[in-house]
């Protein structure tokens, strides 16, 4: 692992981070931003899953999450969103797949499962690196994220309930597999086969079975993407149905960036801090 | 006035804008937040300067202001550094001078003197459209920055002590005719006689018999430009010497980054709401 620059703020250090990763067989950029608190020892860990066209730094220049994270004692880890870089295929000019779009899967079609494998960096391969290299609690970990991560996170902490002791989103996609800035890079990724997307659902996973017991949700009203392409009501609707807790806060004349997220993002850390203590 | 983007955050308004200036003969870019409080009445306005290399853009970014002037009801106004685009005299490659280095200064020199009018700008101009566009109570201003605009800051609170209740700034210039990353824009802008230069150097305004009140200045130690660029300790020495009540606080391993600046901004803007009561 490779420091690429390191600086203090809040308290604590803001670092950014490279490596050799062999999931998507390229090297990968990170951003680790590590509170005072852990100067005394591991301190719990919150992974921040960015959206589409995003890098690590998007969150880390515009999501104002440190004073939050210094305050409450937590590490946040904001992974890249996808492979990147020469020999790695992509389609020049759409946001809505490849570079900057990995949706957090593992693709299983040529030539995208070569490289394509968030799912497997995201869950697997960085939070191995992240517990050699940092004074972290893997015992103690929460997970959130915005549209493309929003639906990473929740999608992540439904698989693995036993590994998250929270979840939320921002604006997260509810149902990529339907949407239509999602549903062709599922068909890319995945196959034709609409059975294989529903393991990369929230709903969808949801009405098959899948647990978690609290999500939170904020969600604005002036957000562009909203009707066609976040659609909370479905995530509501399923939930509901599975008698999940969900609070899904609409929030009035707020958009997709980051303006919104920064303002709702000290009360998401407050929310996963609590059940991370 | 021309509105480029608009959005809701904090509670308030984060806009960008556009508007053909007079004093630089060509179009500037500014960006405004504007508190909740403002639907019931004009409330203090708060410049903040920026630094080299920047536009509008970084401190909208990165400087995490929002929460703090939305607490303290306070609009936030973010100018360019200085005259930009086609036809405006530039020295390609030099950070230090010319586009994102007008150093608040109103150029004498050609062929700068013609658009490099950024203390006429942003004391004159800005200030007047602000006044007609947003809900400003303009009998209530304070002025803050960072390096290049923690000088711009000073030297304006110094020059119109009568304007602004409130000083501060972010690793200031303390002393730009001196400094090898200030005198040559100096020269080139206001001409070879270091006389002209004072009006535009914060510590020789001070010696020269200008007074403002009390300032607060944040400074990092591990910033890579304080022992030759910056030096609070001149400042420091001329507000001692002046009976200028200087709050000087040196900030260890903090360097020179929006990361160190967002770290104390919300410092800066209660120091200013307390004065702008």
């Amino acid at each position: 692992m490779e420091t690429v620059s390191k600086a203090r703020a809040h308290g604590g250090t803001q670092g950014v981070y490279k490596h050799d990763a062999q999931t998507t067989g390229c090297p990968m950029t990170f951003a680790v931003f590590v509170p005072p608190q852990a100067e005394k020892g591991p301190v719990p860990v919150l992974w921040y899953l960015s959206g589409l066209t995003c890098t690590h730094a998007n969150v880390m220049d515009k999501g104002e999450y440190r004073k939050a994270a210094a305050d409450h004692g937590v590490i946040v880890v904001a992974p890249d969103t996808s492979p990147r870089g020469p020999g790695i295929p992509d389609e020049e000019g759409n946001w809505q797949f490849g570079s900057g779009a990995g949706f957090y899967l593992d693709a299983t079609e040529a030539p995208y499962a070569k490289n394509y494998k968030m799912w497997s960096y995201v869950t697997e391969e960085l939070p191995a690196l992240i517990a050699r290299e940092f004074p972290a609690d893997l015992s103690r970990q929460g997970i959130f994220g915005h549209s493309m991560g929003g639906h990473g996170a929740l999608t992540i902490a439904l698989t693995y309930p036993e590994r998250f002791k929270s979840c939320s989103a921002f604006a997260p996609i509810a149902q990529p597999s339907t949407a239509g800035w999602s549903k062709p890079a599922f068909e890319k990724y995945l196959g034709s086969d609409p059975a294989a997307w529903r393991a990369h659902d929230a709903t969808a996973l949801i009405e098959d079975g899948k647990r978690f017991p609290e999500i939170l949700v904020d969600q604005g009203t002036a957000d562009s993407f909203l009707q066609d392409g976040l659609r909370p009501w479905l995530l509501e609707e399923a939930c509901k149905k599975a008698g999940i807790a969900l609070t899904l806060n609409m929030r009035e004349g707020y958009d997709h960036s980051y303006f919104f997220i920064s303002t709702f993002m000290a009360d998401h850390i407050a929310w996963a801090a609590a059940r991370l203590k």
